[in-house]
């Protein structure tokens, strides 16, 4: 099997086709996104991941708006191409308007400004932020 | 002079005083960080970065609460101690609760590792996500 | 030159023409990677880095087949798809079964997360864990 | 409370207690590190990661000391001091000599490296490494 | 609007048209690169954006040649394609000749490798090293 | 021994010394920093990561000086604190002023952000950065 496989839900394995169906029905969506596909290659993975960020991913103290901006924000920071584009439309999806987007790129960029001005100015840190 | 210089306030040229009086009265605080002092031993740079901060973070489409938490999210994501001590300190002052901060180390730590997964099997974007 | 020339064999000087040798005698394989043909734009990188990885890849207290998952798990971590599709067919050739794989990216990715929760909580040092 | 408090076995609640009792069974350890006691500030994200690390971790079709080695590599990659400090110390405790440390980091150091000259000299994907 | 729209000279509003026009005024060229069509979406993030890259890249105690050599060896490092190509480009047009850029792979590539040699043997600082 | 144990030269074994040795000569110091003690626990990367940087940093197409720029602008992206520490001092001992070390932090900062810039925008290739 080539490292990419997409298991196709015709082909799945009854575990298999359990999770692509509480994919579906907790997204509300026809079918699971290729990275589901290529998960399945390896069951128990596909099913960690799957719960995993079923619970992270859930409202709570942070909406799922604000969670999928800061999906975004990672994503685009380590450069994933397939998880900037499939956050991105989650975050469309989840209410980010084109200011906000627009926002959001503005702040991931400067952060990784700051990050390394503080870095190559070896600033140490000011007495207030140190850990007791 | 070496790399990580502090220049005090008292000690600051007039330019540099004006840009220290301009982030105490905007942030409301009585002393500026470690980070501007730091920077002020390139006087374009202090300028620079903090006119590009202010207009960055002040609200907009997206509430200053949200941008600290992206803040928040990059600078963990690049491993920045100073960035993560301070940003995680400026969040708490916008209203970050112990349950967002919980939240928020979450969702970071989930994308960090649903896009090496994405990245080690070569996942082919979905045709939806395809630019036109 | 463009950035990305290909040299290839037949328009090889002398001194490239060696390394490509060397590379397909001791892989034994008919042709070099595009990876060999691009830095013989530079003939010192060239030999200095077949000359670096032939040491360092060889059989020795790792054996082969658990260096090249090492050499995913970093290329993984760095996204560098081009090392990402060579070091995983590497590892395929060296005795990675479609398991061992599954495990990898497991574990590649888990620490991906785990790295940035230690940043993120700012853990502090064990005892046990500080140099002496 | 602070972003890295420790919380201690005494001052746990029952549920992050059973999660430590098993760490310390599991790994046949009288005490947690103090990871483990900064991610008990959120309790699902402490259950979460303990359950995903024991499975991940366990033998399988890779042995547990060819398992640390890889999280010791994705760590120095990263630079994540905490990562590095603890999993060198749990390769150690798995067997890894001082042959395989050195080993280990010269084929981190060596995949660093190829992968910017694989980005930097904007290698081609050699068709036979392209996805079908 | 999808997030790479690119706002082509002919349909951008007058403070955009501006923009462009110093773009191609200070480079001498004409027409902008993609970069500055995609950036247009969010109007002050292209403004800022222009207003610092012109400053900074502008000839001062470093010449425009190194600055491009500096931006390729970020860009390479971080791997951001479009980076990688576009100042490549540029660095050329500044004067890189095949050799220099031979050179700056090789130099980027072993500082990435040094790099995570310092992390993974945890080298402590040296005395001379210091902050004072 | 401990990871990071540092080889003295009184107890270094004739090939480490003779790698301290042309360290010293070439260098002009009296003593080898912590990076190449640490290294001394595994003399082939000692060995080969020597012979690696004296070709490499040697005097080419790019000036000393500049080499060094580029390697501080790597290792502030990476931030690899011991690396930035040994470097920014190496650069100021090749020539380096307080002005090229502000506008070097200012071209690494910048290019950080854009690199992410380019990323969350995910802008296309323009037809001339395009590989033939």
């Amino acid at each position: 099997m080539s490292s990419n496989h997409l298991t196709e839900y015709c082909d799945a394995s009854p575990p298999v086709r359990a999770v692509f169906d509480d994919i579906m029905r907790t997204r509300q969506v026809e079918q699971v996104n290729n990275f589901w596909k290529c998960l399945a290659a390896h069951p128990p993975t596909l099913q960690r991941i799957w719960e995993s960020l079923k619970e992270i991913m859930a409202p709570g103290a942070l909406d799922p708006l604000t969670k999928e901006l800061i999906y975004v924000a990672v994503s685009v920071t380590n450069n994933c191409p397939y998880c900037i584009a499939s956050h991105t439309a989650a975050a469309r999806k989840a209410g980010m308007t084109d200011a906000m987007f627009g926002e959001l790129q503005a702040v991931v960029g400067m952060a990784n400004e700051t990050n390394r001005l503080a870095n190559g100015y070896r600033v140490p840190l000011d007495d207030g932020f140190k850990l007791e």
